[in-house]
């Protein structure tokens, strides 16, 4: 027999008042008063909890006295016109049924502000606190929105592999992966590498890009979200060893392209974001960042800046800021420049192209100036790097070139050099870090934070 | 200066001619008549190609007669009414221009049929196919079709972690991850461990459930959309090292909840495929499995049957199939048990429940006959197991009383085990194998087939 529930959002929501309802959820708060009891239950459904009022001569009425904090319970009732303010609705219920204890005693979660380094040691519990349950339903209307949002624009979800041979990506500190136990190392190199379950190097994936692009040179447009991962052993509030990644990929583009669909996607998840969760966005609002209104409303308000690299680096070599890094032509900029020129200079996002190709990717388009390419990242307050992307490189000639004076292992790129040998086509793309745009939008400053379950240098846990 | 064109998709759509369109794509063929050429460009926006006409006297005409299958161009020219059957317009060109050559000495994807073995070894141009492009495009269409799904029934997606501790979720080969070389295999395993990255054993995720579990009990509704490891060394047409699972988990329900929801959900996708993707899912009818219409207005004709265990065990001792594997109670059920079952005793899908507690799981419902416990598995014909999921144990007595008499290390689910000691209420939720599900609506027969780049047993390529 399924359970009937209506859930706290619906019940919020109700068009009219209802004369018998039935909710379940874990009780919020509890307060007595004579000859009755309030309970504030949440279901997570939304921010909002349900009132409900049992008085003493309701069926269960017995058990409510003794009910603590985190408790579950369902609840069947009329849902009535709620006097108070705050609230459309409440329950008086009719009876009321305990499903699940929470000793006061043990349970962690009681009513006080706890800190964020402590509701990462219960990570399988914060969630169900007002700013971490805000959060992660913030999250999910984000990556809905994305979907929706690339559906629209014609481009197909495509799922690039996790697992990846190790010859090609290169960048960054990368995971082995392996179904060998540690014994095997005694063995001589190809004998193990035969033993192993691809008989070969397999790494946990920095990118999808590199299969992205030839399903963007089949079906045009595609894009892949999906974990991605780095080694790296940077203990920092930025970096997650396990994160999302977008990465969308469109053949018959160019770099221009590409900044008008960052540009515009970054633009529509903001506002979405305070329309659709203009509940959940209000309590970051309130008690995160206060700024966060004016902060996104300024990102909207005009497009994005749009600034080659050279004047970059003319911005920031003659303002008077002390930076601790030196700026010059061929330097990469560091995240004190971006913040400099997203939160000081221009005050609003910045889409910085055309970097020397010394410091980009083998694959970025050379630019006429044989000096760089046709690279772009996308500044923002509060965060600096969102979004980086690039023309790719799509003549085989001077791809093949950059490979070998890169001294790069030209046979592992077969593949991905048929792409330019066969039909190659312009085609232009970027990645943007997931949790960054949660970031973005709820003032959070620490990645652990915007994360179910972060995955950090030492942290492994639940 | 951003590039601007019409998709094939927009242009065979075009509510009315135009006299001048801008189109870009890949040259599927070429046929030339006398003062003229015509060739069928594809874009990859949709199955169909757009006819172009090129008059001997169109600007870039002298390159036309050179162009290989698989060439791209650019064409501008005016959309017209076609006069052909099977199209709506065609473009009449103004000029061509080539953006990249395909040598017909050396291009794989000549007009021919090609074998899928073939295909697998080029899988980084397979998508330019006819066939590859479809199975894409309806992968992309059901990926989409989940997350609205799940939207509009109120579960927010979480994304849980990849890479796990190794101490919980045991079921299956797991793939370890690690930073470490092979030269670390020499030190005690404490140092070892310590010297890892995360200090401990690393895996990859086997399922995402554990961790959603403690999401739903705060969220109420949550699914993840991720991709999951097996390490197992089967060279089946079924099995893969990485695919990706769909996990719903839903508070406040229960196995008939649950069962609902499975049901539901694959009859909304499969008729979101028969609805949206009519034309790639053609392609599938026609050259791939003629009764795979049949098949899929079969299942959604009626309700998929409902069957205890005990009677599917009934049914297949009683039947007169000779079966490689024995049947009794007890025993877990096989995929040519699953297939009578589905495929020739029901003809329709199948969904087995209340299965022996000694062949399921620690976590699942334990049901008070004290045999059985609430698991639920959805067959269906053509591809056995397309869910499995159950009702979770909730109550803290009996899932730690089970955990112990497993053998199972009880202090590595502390943080599981406090979702029940902490306001625990009733829950289910289940795992749908995505590639599965696109094996269902395609007819393909091969996971290989319906993966962008699959990784199996000793394949790890691209």
């Amino acid at each position: 027999m399924s359970i009937r529930r209506t859930t706290v959002k619906a019940a919020l929501e109700s068009p009219s008042p209802c004369p018998e309802i039935r909710v379940m959820g874990w009780v919020r708060t509890r307060r007595d008063a004579k000859g009755f009891s309030f309970l504030e239950l949440n279901d997570g459904s939304c921010l909002g909890n349900l009132q409900v009022i049992i008085d003493d001569t309701a069926e269960g009425a017995d058990l409510v006295k003794a009910l603590g904090v985190g408790a579950s319970v369902a609840v069947t009732g009329e849902l009535v016109a709620s006097p108070g303010k705050g609230q459309r609705y409440e329950v008086r219920a009719a009876s009321v049924s305990l499903l699940g204890a929470a000793d006061p005693e043990t349970y962690p979660l009681q009513k006080k502000r706890h800190s964020d380094e402590f509701l990462r040691t219960i990570a399988h519990l914060r969630p169900r606190t007002n700013k971490y349950g805000a959060m992660l339903r913030i999250r999910a209307a984000l990556a809905h929105g994305i979907h929706d949002y690339f559906a629209k624009e014609g481009f197909a979800l495509v799922h690039t592999p996790v697992i990846t041979g190790s010859d090609c990506e290169g960048a960054g500190e990368m995971f082995r992966v392996t179904t060998l136990g540690p014994e095997a190392a005694a063995l001589p190199v190809a004998e193990r590498l035969s033993q192993d379950f691809f008989g070969k190097e397999a790494m946990l994936t920095v990118s999808g890009q590199l299969s992205a692009e030839p399903l963007a040179c089949a079906l045009g447009r595609v894009y892949t979200f999906g974990p991605t991962f780095r080694a790296e052993h940077s203990d920092t509030s930025r970096h997650a060893a396990e994160f999302w990644m977008l990465e969308p990929e469109m053949a018959f583009a160019d770099l221009e392209d590409n900044m008008n669909l960052a540009e515009s996607l970054v633009t529509h998840l903001v506002r979405l974001v305070l329309a659709e969760c203009a509940e959940d966005f209000g309590l970051f609002a309130k008690f995160v960042d206060p700024t966060l209104p004016a902060t996104l409303e300024n990102l909207l308000a005009e497009p994005f800046v749009r600034l080659p690299y050279v004047e970059a680096v003319d911005i920031l070599t003659s303002c008077k800021k002390a930076f601790q890094y030196p700026v010059a032509f061929g330097a990469d900029l560091q995240s004190e420049h971006e913040r400099y020129l997203a939160e000081e200079h221009f005050k609003r996002p910045v889409i910085v192209y055309d970097y020397p190709k010394d410091i980009k990717a083998f694959y970025m388009r050379q630019n006429d100036d044989g000096k760089t390419v046709g690279a772009m990242d996308v500044l923002v307050p509060g965060i600096g790097e969102l979004v980086g992307g690039s023309a790719r490189e799509e003549r085989l000639d001077r791809l093949e070139a950059r490979i070998a004076e890169l001294g790069l292992p030209l046979e592992a790129y077969w593949w991905y050099l048929d792409t330019r040998r066969f039909g190659t086509v312009p085609h232009a793309g970027f990645g943007l870090g997931f949790e960054r745009l949660v970031m973005l939008v709820t003032g959070v400053t620490n990645i652990r934070d915007v994360m179910a379950f972060p995955r950090t240098w030492r942290h492994l846990e639940f």
